[in-house]
Protein backbone atom coordinates (compact mmCIF):
# COMPACT_ATOMS: atom_id res chain seq x y z
CA UNK A 1 0.00 0.00 0.00
CA UNK A 2 1.49 3.22 -1.27
CA UNK A 3 1.42 5.45 1.93
CA UNK A 4 1.32 9.13 2.50
CA UNK A 5 2.02 11.59 5.56
CA UNK A 6 -1.61 12.49 5.90
CA UNK A 7 -1.70 15.90 8.21
CA UNK A 8 -2.88 15.68 11.55
CA UNK A 9 -3.01 11.56 11.47
CA UNK A 10 -2.07 11.20 14.98
CA UNK A 11 -4.42 13.81 16.45
CA UNK A 12 -7.71 12.05 14.27
CA UNK A 13 -6.80 8.72 15.64
CA UNK A 14 -6.02 10.09 19.08
CA UNK A 15 -9.38 11.82 19.79
CA UNK A 16 -11.59 9.20 17.78
CA UNK A 17 -14.05 7.04 19.66
CA UNK A 18 -13.43 4.17 17.47
CA UNK A 19 -9.82 4.02 18.75
CA UNK A 20 -8.65 1.93 21.68
CA UNK A 21 -5.44 3.64 22.81
CA UNK A 22 -5.25 1.74 26.12
CA UNK A 23 -5.32 -1.90 24.52
CA UNK A 24 -3.12 -3.38 26.65
CA UNK A 25 -6.03 -2.62 29.52
CA UNK A 26 -8.26 -5.11 28.35
CA UNK A 27 -6.41 -8.56 27.24
CA UNK A 28 -8.42 -11.38 28.42
CA UNK A 29 -11.54 -9.40 28.41
CA UNK A 30 -12.10 -7.50 25.13
CA UNK A 31 -15.82 -8.17 26.01
CA UNK A 32 -15.40 -5.47 28.26
CA UNK A 33 -15.38 -3.36 25.46
CA UNK A 34 -18.01 -3.94 23.80
CA UNK A 35 -20.78 -4.55 27.24
CA UNK A 36 -21.67 -8.01 25.92
CA UNK A 37 -20.47 -11.54 25.30
CA UNK A 38 -20.86 -11.27 21.37
CA UNK A 39 -18.13 -13.54 19.35
CA UNK A 40 -15.23 -11.32 18.91
CA UNK A 41 -13.46 -11.22 15.36
CA UNK A 42 -10.66 -9.39 14.06
CA UNK A 43 -8.96 -8.06 10.52
CA UNK A 44 -4.99 -8.07 10.93
CA UNK A 45 -4.29 -5.46 8.39
CA UNK A 46 -7.49 -3.37 7.75
CA UNK A 47 -6.17 -1.65 5.88
CA UNK A 48 -8.67 1.40 4.69
CA UNK A 49 -11.33 -0.30 6.41
CA UNK A 50 -14.25 -0.86 4.14
CA UNK A 51 -14.55 -4.19 4.54
CA UNK A 52 -14.60 -4.48 8.38
CA UNK A 53 -17.10 -1.39 8.48
CA UNK A 54 -19.55 -3.28 5.96
CA UNK A 55 -19.44 -6.67 8.18
CA UNK A 56 -19.45 -5.10 11.38
CA UNK A 57 -22.71 -2.91 9.87
CA UNK A 58 -24.02 -6.74 8.41
CA UNK A 59 -23.96 -8.31 12.08
CA UNK A 60 -24.24 -6.27 14.60
CA UNK A 61 -24.42 -9.22 16.77
CA UNK A 62 -20.61 -10.06 16.06
CA UNK A 63 -17.77 -7.25 17.79
CA UNK A 64 -15.15 -6.52 15.26
CA UNK A 65 -11.75 -4.94 16.15
CA UNK A 66 -9.51 -3.55 12.72
CA UNK A 67 -6.04 -4.11 13.28
CA UNK A 68 -3.45 -1.49 11.48
CA UNK A 69 -0.04 -0.42 11.99
CA UNK A 70 -0.22 2.58 9.98
CA UNK A 71 -1.50 5.70 11.65
CA UNK A 72 -2.02 7.44 7.68
CA UNK A 73 -4.31 4.44 6.75
CA UNK A 74 -6.29 4.39 9.85
CA UNK A 75 -6.84 7.81 9.43
CA UNK A 76 -8.85 6.80 6.18
CA UNK A 77 -11.19 3.82 7.86
CA UNK A 78 -11.72 7.11 10.12
CA UNK A 79 -12.93 9.17 7.52
CA UNK A 80 -15.13 6.77 6.61
CA UNK A 81 -16.60 5.55 10.11
CA UNK A 82 -16.70 8.78 11.89
CA UNK A 83 -20.12 9.81 11.22
CA UNK A 84 -21.81 6.22 11.66
CA UNK A 85 -22.48 4.73 15.09
CA UNK A 86 -21.06 1.28 14.93
CA UNK A 87 -20.90 -0.03 18.59
CA UNK A 88 -20.13 -3.26 17.65
CA UNK A 89 -16.32 -2.09 15.64
CA UNK A 90 -13.44 -0.97 17.13
CA UNK A 91 -9.68 -0.19 15.63
CA UNK A 92 -6.37 -0.48 17.41
CA UNK A 93 -3.46 0.69 15.90
CA UNK A 94 -0.43 -1.89 16.73
CA UNK A 95 1.86 -4.15 14.83
CA UNK A 96 0.31 -7.85 13.90
CA UNK A 97 3.49 -9.71 15.01
CA UNK A 98 2.31 -7.81 18.72
CA UNK A 99 -1.17 -9.75 18.83
CA UNK A 100 -0.66 -12.25 21.10
CA UNK A 101 0.22 -9.83 23.78
CA UNK A 102 -2.98 -8.19 23.41
CA UNK A 103 -5.27 -10.81 23.03
CA UNK A 104 -5.57 -14.16 25.14
CA UNK A 105 -7.77 -16.78 23.92
CA UNK A 106 -10.99 -14.53 22.96
CA UNK A 107 -10.95 -14.49 19.09
CA UNK A 108 -13.58 -16.57 17.55
CA UNK A 109 -12.36 -15.45 13.79
CA UNK A 110 -9.74 -13.79 12.08
CA UNK A 111 -9.87 -12.32 8.66
CA UNK A 112 -6.34 -11.42 6.61
CA UNK A 113 -7.08 -9.53 3.39
CA UNK A 114 -4.30 -8.94 0.66
CA UNK A 115 -1.76 -8.91 3.34
CA UNK A 116 1.46 -8.26 2.15
CA UNK A 117 2.53 -11.22 0.31
CA UNK A 118 6.63 -10.40 1.50
CA UNK A 119 7.57 -12.61 -1.66
CA UNK A 120 11.57 -12.66 -0.85
CA UNK A 121 11.71 -16.49 0.51
CA UNK A 122 14.08 -14.36 3.67
CA UNK A 123 10.61 -12.65 4.76
CA UNK A 124 8.56 -15.73 4.31
CA UNK A 125 8.07 -15.44 8.49
CA UNK A 126 6.37 -11.98 8.07
CA UNK A 127 3.39 -12.90 5.60
CA UNK A 128 0.28 -13.16 7.98
CA UNK A 129 -0.35 -16.67 7.35
CA UNK A 130 3.06 -18.59 8.28
CA UNK A 131 4.29 -20.99 10.85
CA UNK A 132 5.11 -17.81 12.69
CA UNK A 133 2.29 -15.98 13.10
CA UNK A 134 -0.39 -19.10 12.94
CA UNK A 135 1.22 -20.19 16.29
CA UNK A 136 0.23 -16.36 17.57
CA UNK A 137 -2.78 -17.30 16.48
CA UNK A 138 -3.48 -20.27 18.67
CA UNK A 139 -2.61 -18.07 21.65
CA UNK A 140 -5.65 -15.72 20.43
CA UNK A 141 -8.58 -18.21 19.51
CA UNK A 142 -11.03 -19.03 21.96
CA UNK A 143 -11.62 -22.40 21.06
CA UNK A 144 -12.45 -23.57 17.62
CA UNK A 145 -9.61 -21.86 15.80
CA UNK A 146 -11.43 -20.30 12.53
CA UNK A 147 -9.74 -18.29 9.57
CA UNK A 148 -10.76 -16.20 6.45
CA UNK A 149 -8.19 -15.41 3.86
CA UNK A 150 -8.44 -13.49 0.50
CA UNK A 151 -5.86 -12.42 -2.03
CA UNK A 152 -4.84 -11.28 -5.54
CA UNK A 153 -1.19 -12.67 -5.05
CA UNK A 154 -1.08 -16.18 -6.56
CA UNK A 155 2.13 -16.99 -4.90
CA UNK A 156 1.54 -15.98 -1.23
CA UNK A 157 -2.10 -18.00 -1.57
CA UNK A 158 -0.48 -21.22 -2.59
CA UNK A 159 1.71 -20.77 0.32
CA UNK A 160 -0.83 -20.01 2.37
CA UNK A 161 -2.64 -23.01 1.24
CA UNK A 162 0.15 -25.43 2.02
CA UNK A 163 1.24 -23.26 5.54
CA UNK A 164 -2.75 -23.51 6.56
CA UNK A 165 -2.99 -27.29 5.84
CA UNK A 166 0.24 -27.76 7.02
CA UNK A 167 -0.30 -26.45 10.61
CA UNK A 168 -3.47 -28.69 10.97
CA UNK A 169 -6.53 -26.61 9.61
CA UNK A 170 -9.18 -27.91 7.25
CA UNK A 171 -10.16 -26.77 4.44
CA UNK A 172 -13.49 -25.43 4.62
CA UNK A 173 -14.13 -23.54 1.44
CA UNK A 174 -11.45 -23.00 -1.16
CA UNK A 175 -11.75 -20.57 -4.27
CA UNK A 176 -9.67 -19.85 -7.28
CA UNK A 177 -12.00 -17.43 -8.81
CA UNK A 178 -14.24 -15.74 -6.45
CA UNK A 179 -16.09 -13.37 -8.93
CA UNK A 180 -16.62 -16.05 -10.79
CA UNK A 181 -19.30 -17.65 -8.42
CA UNK A 182 -22.11 -16.44 -6.85
CA UNK A 183 -20.57 -13.91 -4.48
CA UNK A 184 -23.55 -12.31 -3.05
CA UNK A 185 -22.56 -12.58 0.42
CA UNK A 186 -19.01 -11.40 -0.45
CA UNK A 187 -17.54 -8.13 1.25
CA UNK A 188 -15.05 -6.26 -0.96
CA UNK A 189 -12.16 -4.96 0.29
CA UNK A 190 -10.83 -1.85 -1.24
CA UNK A 191 -7.71 -3.73 -3.08
CA UNK A 192 -9.93 -6.28 -4.01
CA UNK A 193 -12.41 -3.62 -5.82
CA UNK A 194 -9.13 -2.56 -7.75
CA UNK A 195 -7.77 -5.49 -8.72
CA UNK A 196 -10.78 -7.42 -10.09
CA UNK A 197 -11.82 -4.33 -12.02
CA UNK A 198 -7.94 -5.29 -13.36
CA UNK A 199 -9.00 -8.97 -14.52
CA UNK A 200 -7.75 -10.13 -11.64
CA UNK A 201 -8.93 -13.77 -10.02
CA UNK A 202 -9.23 -13.76 -6.63
CA UNK A 203 -8.11 -16.43 -4.34
CA UNK A 204 -10.24 -17.20 -1.09
CA UNK A 205 -9.81 -20.01 1.78
CA UNK A 206 -11.62 -20.35 4.51
CA UNK A 207 -10.35 -23.07 7.40
CA UNK A 208 -10.76 -24.07 10.94
CA UNK A 209 -9.41 -26.88 13.31
CA UNK B 1 -12.84 -37.25 -24.09
CA UNK B 2 -14.37 -37.76 -27.31
CA UNK B 3 -14.69 -41.15 -28.06
CA UNK B 4 -14.42 -42.78 -31.71
CA UNK B 5 -15.02 -46.50 -32.45
CA UNK B 6 -11.60 -47.83 -33.50
CA UNK B 7 -11.57 -50.42 -35.93
CA UNK B 8 -9.68 -53.26 -34.90
CA UNK B 9 -9.00 -51.89 -31.68
CA UNK B 10 -9.71 -55.06 -29.48
CA UNK B 11 -7.16 -57.20 -32.05
CA UNK B 12 -4.25 -54.08 -31.45
CA UNK B 13 -4.89 -54.10 -27.92
CA UNK B 14 -5.05 -57.87 -27.47
CA UNK B 15 -2.11 -58.79 -29.81
CA UNK B 16 0.14 -55.79 -28.17
CA UNK B 17 3.41 -56.81 -26.07
CA UNK B 18 2.92 -53.54 -23.82
CA UNK B 19 -0.70 -54.74 -22.57
CA UNK B 20 -0.93 -56.87 -19.46
CA UNK B 21 -4.01 -58.76 -20.37
CA UNK B 22 -3.84 -61.29 -17.29
CA UNK B 23 -2.72 -58.80 -14.54
CA UNK B 24 -5.43 -60.39 -12.38
CA UNK B 25 -2.30 -62.70 -12.13
CA UNK B 26 -0.13 -60.18 -11.11
CA UNK B 27 -1.98 -59.02 -7.66
CA UNK B 28 0.90 -58.47 -5.06
CA UNK B 29 3.88 -59.38 -6.90
CA UNK B 30 3.69 -56.93 -10.10
CA UNK B 31 7.20 -56.45 -10.24
CA UNK B 32 7.41 -60.16 -11.57
CA UNK B 33 5.84 -58.05 -15.03
CA UNK B 34 9.37 -56.36 -14.96
CA UNK B 35 11.64 -58.81 -13.47
CA UNK B 36 12.69 -55.95 -11.24
CA UNK B 37 12.58 -54.32 -7.98
CA UNK B 38 11.83 -51.07 -9.13
CA UNK B 39 9.23 -48.78 -7.71
CA UNK B 40 6.18 -48.62 -9.53
CA UNK B 41 4.28 -45.88 -10.23
CA UNK B 42 0.72 -45.64 -11.94
CA UNK B 43 -1.33 -43.36 -14.45
CA UNK B 44 -4.93 -43.63 -13.94
CA UNK B 45 -6.96 -42.93 -17.15
CA UNK B 46 -3.75 -42.33 -19.20
CA UNK B 47 -5.58 -41.21 -22.22
CA UNK B 48 -3.53 -41.11 -25.26
CA UNK B 49 -0.45 -42.00 -23.27
CA UNK B 50 2.00 -39.56 -23.91
CA UNK B 51 2.32 -38.34 -20.32
CA UNK B 52 3.52 -41.96 -19.04
CA UNK B 53 5.44 -42.79 -22.34
CA UNK B 54 7.42 -39.63 -21.91
CA UNK B 55 7.95 -40.32 -17.93
CA UNK B 56 9.05 -44.42 -19.05
CA UNK B 57 11.50 -42.63 -21.25
CA UNK B 58 12.74 -39.99 -18.78
CA UNK B 59 13.30 -42.06 -15.74
CA UNK B 60 14.36 -45.88 -16.71
CA UNK B 61 14.95 -46.96 -13.46
CA UNK B 62 10.97 -46.82 -12.17
CA UNK B 63 8.30 -49.10 -13.48
CA UNK B 64 5.29 -47.42 -15.03
CA UNK B 65 1.86 -48.70 -15.33
CA UNK B 66 -1.12 -47.10 -17.34
CA UNK B 67 -4.41 -47.95 -16.39
CA UNK B 68 -7.30 -47.03 -19.15
CA UNK B 69 -10.46 -48.10 -19.18
CA UNK B 70 -11.35 -47.49 -23.12
CA UNK B 71 -10.38 -49.67 -26.28
CA UNK B 72 -10.65 -46.24 -28.26
CA UNK B 73 -8.10 -44.75 -26.02
CA UNK B 74 -5.86 -47.07 -25.53
CA UNK B 75 -5.05 -48.42 -29.02
CA UNK B 76 -3.66 -44.37 -29.89
CA UNK B 77 -1.15 -44.97 -26.76
CA UNK B 78 -0.49 -48.33 -28.34
CA UNK B 79 0.29 -46.26 -31.38
CA UNK B 80 2.72 -43.96 -29.78
CA UNK B 81 4.79 -46.72 -28.37
CA UNK B 82 4.43 -49.93 -30.54
CA UNK B 83 7.55 -48.98 -32.41
CA UNK B 84 9.38 -47.95 -29.30
CA UNK B 85 11.11 -50.63 -26.97
CA UNK B 86 10.27 -49.28 -23.39
CA UNK B 87 10.72 -52.20 -20.61
CA UNK B 88 9.70 -50.31 -17.63
CA UNK B 89 6.13 -49.47 -19.17
CA UNK B 90 2.65 -51.52 -19.45
CA UNK B 91 -0.47 -50.80 -19.89
CA UNK B 92 -4.00 -51.82 -18.43
CA UNK B 93 -7.43 -52.06 -19.77
CA UNK B 94 -9.54 -51.71 -16.99
CA UNK B 95 -12.06 -49.35 -15.10
CA UNK B 96 -10.03 -47.68 -11.67
CA UNK B 97 -12.75 -49.31 -9.85
CA UNK B 98 -11.77 -52.02 -9.66
CA UNK B 99 -7.96 -50.53 -8.47
CA UNK B 100 -7.87 -52.33 -5.47
CA UNK B 101 -8.73 -55.68 -6.70
CA UNK B 102 -5.49 -55.81 -8.78
CA UNK B 103 -2.42 -53.89 -7.14
CA UNK B 104 -1.82 -55.15 -3.21
CA UNK B 105 0.53 -52.31 -1.44
CA UNK B 106 2.80 -52.35 -4.21
CA UNK B 107 2.45 -49.08 -5.67
CA UNK B 108 4.69 -45.46 -4.99
CA UNK B 109 2.86 -43.13 -6.69
CA UNK B 110 0.05 -42.01 -8.63
CA UNK B 111 -0.40 -39.75 -11.14
CA UNK B 112 -4.18 -38.47 -11.82
CA UNK B 113 -3.62 -36.23 -14.93
CA UNK B 114 -7.08 -34.08 -16.36
CA UNK B 115 -9.35 -36.95 -14.80
CA UNK B 116 -13.10 -36.58 -15.83
CA UNK B 117 -14.07 -33.74 -13.46
CA UNK B 118 -18.00 -35.30 -12.83
CA UNK B 119 -19.50 -32.17 -12.48
CA UNK B 120 -22.96 -33.28 -11.01
CA UNK B 121 -22.68 -33.14 -6.74
CA UNK B 122 -24.56 -36.46 -6.67
CA UNK B 123 -21.83 -38.06 -8.89
CA UNK B 124 -18.83 -36.43 -6.61
CA UNK B 125 -17.96 -40.04 -5.73
CA UNK B 126 -16.23 -40.98 -9.25
CA UNK B 127 -14.08 -38.18 -9.31
CA UNK B 128 -10.62 -39.73 -8.79
CA UNK B 129 -9.49 -38.00 -6.24
CA UNK B 130 -12.78 -38.71 -3.94
CA UNK B 131 -12.86 -39.94 -0.80
CA UNK B 132 -14.57 -42.97 -1.92
CA UNK B 133 -10.88 -43.17 -4.52
CA UNK B 134 -8.93 -42.36 -1.89
CA UNK B 135 -9.74 -45.24 0.33
CA UNK B 136 -8.93 -47.86 -2.70
CA UNK B 137 -5.26 -45.84 -3.06
CA UNK B 138 -4.87 -46.46 0.93
CA UNK B 139 -4.84 -50.54 -0.57
CA UNK B 140 -2.56 -50.07 -3.00
CA UNK B 141 0.20 -48.08 -2.06
CA UNK B 142 3.01 -49.75 -0.85
CA UNK B 143 4.08 -47.39 2.31
CA UNK B 144 4.55 -43.82 1.86
CA UNK B 145 1.65 -42.52 -0.35
CA UNK B 146 2.62 -40.26 -2.61
CA UNK B 147 -0.25 -38.34 -5.87
CA UNK B 148 0.45 -35.98 -8.19
CA UNK B 149 -2.89 -34.11 -9.77
CA UNK B 150 -2.55 -31.85 -12.95
CA UNK B 151 -6.13 -30.46 -14.48
CA UNK B 152 -7.14 -27.61 -16.72
CA UNK B 153 -10.68 -27.78 -14.41
CA UNK B 154 -10.93 -25.02 -11.63
CA UNK B 155 -13.85 -26.65 -9.79
CA UNK B 156 -12.06 -30.17 -9.66
CA UNK B 157 -9.09 -28.72 -8.75
CA UNK B 158 -10.60 -26.71 -6.01
CA UNK B 159 -12.88 -29.35 -4.74
CA UNK B 160 -9.47 -31.88 -5.12
CA UNK B 161 -7.52 -29.82 -2.60
CA UNK B 162 -9.85 -29.98 -0.08
CA UNK B 163 -10.81 -33.76 -0.66
CA UNK B 164 -7.07 -34.85 0.05
CA UNK B 165 -5.79 -32.36 2.95
CA UNK B 166 -9.44 -34.10 4.87
CA UNK B 167 -8.16 -36.80 3.90
CA UNK B 168 -5.10 -35.98 5.09
CA UNK B 169 -2.40 -35.82 2.80
CA UNK B 170 0.00 -32.85 3.13
CA UNK B 171 0.79 -30.63 0.51
CA UNK B 172 4.28 -30.97 -1.21
CA UNK B 173 3.48 -28.46 -4.16
CA UNK B 174 0.73 -26.33 -5.04
CA UNK B 175 0.55 -24.70 -8.18
CA UNK B 176 -2.16 -22.30 -9.65
CA UNK B 177 -0.88 -21.66 -12.93
CA UNK B 178 2.20 -24.22 -14.10
CA UNK B 179 3.31 -22.64 -16.99
CA UNK B 180 3.89 -18.79 -15.29
CA UNK B 181 6.78 -21.24 -13.79
CA UNK B 182 9.87 -22.68 -14.76
CA UNK B 183 8.76 -25.70 -15.76
CA UNK B 184 11.53 -27.37 -17.12
CA UNK B 185 10.32 -30.65 -15.95
CA UNK B 186 7.47 -30.86 -16.37
CA UNK B 187 5.83 -33.84 -19.05
CA UNK B 188 2.64 -32.39 -20.28
CA UNK B 189 -0.39 -34.42 -21.42
CA UNK B 190 -2.26 -34.34 -24.84
CA UNK B 191 -5.00 -32.05 -22.86
CA UNK B 192 -2.57 -30.12 -21.05
CA UNK B 193 -1.17 -28.91 -24.22
CA UNK B 194 -4.40 -28.29 -25.74
CA UNK B 195 -6.04 -26.35 -22.87
CA UNK B 196 -2.72 -24.16 -22.52
CA UNK B 197 -2.79 -23.34 -25.71
CA UNK B 198 -5.98 -21.50 -25.18
CA UNK B 199 -4.94 -19.54 -22.74
CA UNK B 200 -6.39 -21.85 -19.93
CA UNK B 201 -4.24 -21.74 -16.21
CA UNK B 202 -3.30 -25.36 -15.39
CA UNK B 203 -3.77 -26.39 -11.98
CA UNK B 204 -1.03 -29.09 -10.03
CA UNK B 205 -0.81 -30.59 -6.60
CA UNK B 206 1.52 -32.63 -5.55
CA UNK B 207 0.64 -34.55 -2.08
CA UNK B 208 1.84 -37.19 0.16
CA UNK B 209 1.30 -39.20 3.34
Amino acid sequence: MRLRNVKGAKEKIESSEYIVLDYQNYQGHFKDLFHNDNPIHIEIGMGKGKFIKDLALKNPHINYIGIEKFDSVIVRALEKIEDLDIPNLFLIRMDATEIDNIFNHEIEKIYLNFSDPWPKVRHARRRLTSDYFLKKYDNIFIDKKSIEFKTDNRHLFEYSVKSLTDYGYQIDNLCLDLYSEDITDNIATEYEEKFHNKGMPIYKIEVSK
